[in-house]
């Protein structure tokens, strides 16, 4: 695999959304526990809330990406288990992003004076994001893990599955940098526009948000990167996404 | 044609992006006049920043689409007529957001108090969204509407174009909904979160960036969409965009 140059070149590519990924995650993590006075319980709501940000960057951003591109990276690996590790990593994006959207809900509602949810637009399209992940989970899951799925079903659902993956994905992403700019905004007021550290920071991590998205999408959807089947994936699991 | 049924429910969706893609402009123009205030020239910096949404909600995001669009809403043009047609909604795109950005720095250059330049995650990714836009325009152009272009290197080429243009839209439409974010904020203070009409009304408007995109981006890269050529087509024009 290695003497075909677009593999070469994936791994390249490969790598690079890896460290961007783990790079965003350091930055958020610094962002909140160097600027914003770290994370904390429900007794300190102002503090539960920085949960949220950086629980968001690591399951809805960088596991959900990775969970995207196990066809990917593994491509030698047998289809099923890839299927169950694409599964696995989703879930974990999916009870990292449960624990995040219930410690900013407590953040407003268990403030001394309780702040409104689901007023922004960064909630709107946030919401939505979380919702298609969370219903392609489950029609995937019954679809493709769950036995019984007629062959031609699968086969027809699966450029839907591969669309809205993409789009809850890329939606997610977005609705991390609309969140960013409503919590610099907050926290840093006027002070926003002088471009302090706090402000450079959270600012690069949006950068990062959106070049580990586009290198995700890149890698997911270049046909020169698509995995080809092996002999070991059986005839019962042609179809699926690859 | 119409007894396709893929190319029926192309037409559907595609009537369904330009509902969607002339909402938004309405509803942009009606939170600006009836919320913002209207526009204005440069002897009132506020009102003139009014042009910047409104500006980019038409150029960078409806004609940007459109102009990725057309080779799938005018398929039995003549392959040439489409490019210079693609170049053309472009063009129009770059003017509108040319005139758009030239509003918003104006607003804060000649403000009472200026307000300093890019400093937010907005400005950032909104000035590298119009960036990759640009850098896009000039190598098409050079590539596949001047004369000369090597025909391996046009469609060694043609997937980067697609992705980037595609890359460079999304982006687009994630900056205008920061952009929102921020002027929500700025406009309506703490009101914001008691969804006043104003807010949601410019909510609405963010809503359907995301469904206008979504919409434009699942048409380009739909394969059952795409253009196949047709006898007009000359062989000079083989592996450019279909």
């Amino acid at each position: 695999m290695d003497t075909d140059p677009a593999m070469a070149n994936f791994k390249v590519l490969y790598v690079l959304t890896q460290l961007c990924g783990l790079t965003m995650i350091v930055l958020m993590g610094s962002w909140v526990g160097v600027h914003m006075g770290g994370v904390g319980g429900t007794d300190n709501p102002a503090l539960e809330f920085n949960w949220h940000p950086l629980l968001m960057t690591i399951g809805l951003i960088f596991l959900y990406g990775n969970a995207i591109l196990v066809y990917r990276g593994f491509r030698t690996m047998r289809k099923k288990t890839l299927k169950v590790t694409h599964a696995a990593l989703h879930m974990g994006a999916f009870i990292l992003t449960v624990i995040a959207l219930k410690t900013v809900f407590d953040s407003h509602n268990l403030a001394k004076t309780p702040i409104p949810n689901m007023y922004s637009l960064h909630s709107w399209l946030g919401l939505s994001a979380v919702l298609i992940f969370s219903l392609q989970y489950v029609i995937g899951f019954t679809a493709y893990l769950a036995p019984g799925a007629k062959e031609s079903f699968r086969a027809a659902l699966m450029p839907l599955h591969v669309y809205f993956g993409l789009f809850g994905f890329v939606l997610s992403i977005a609705s991390a940098c609309m969140g960013i700019t409503e919590k610099a905004i907050f926290a840093l007021g006027s002070s926003y526009s002088q471009l302090p550290s706090s402000a450079v920071m959270v600012n690069l991590c949006g950068v990062l948000f959106v070049v580990f998205g586009g290198l995700v999408v890149y890698l997911a959807t270049n046909p020169a990167y698509k995995r080809k089947p092996i002999p070991e994936d059986t005839v019962l699991l042609t179809g699926s996404a690859e």
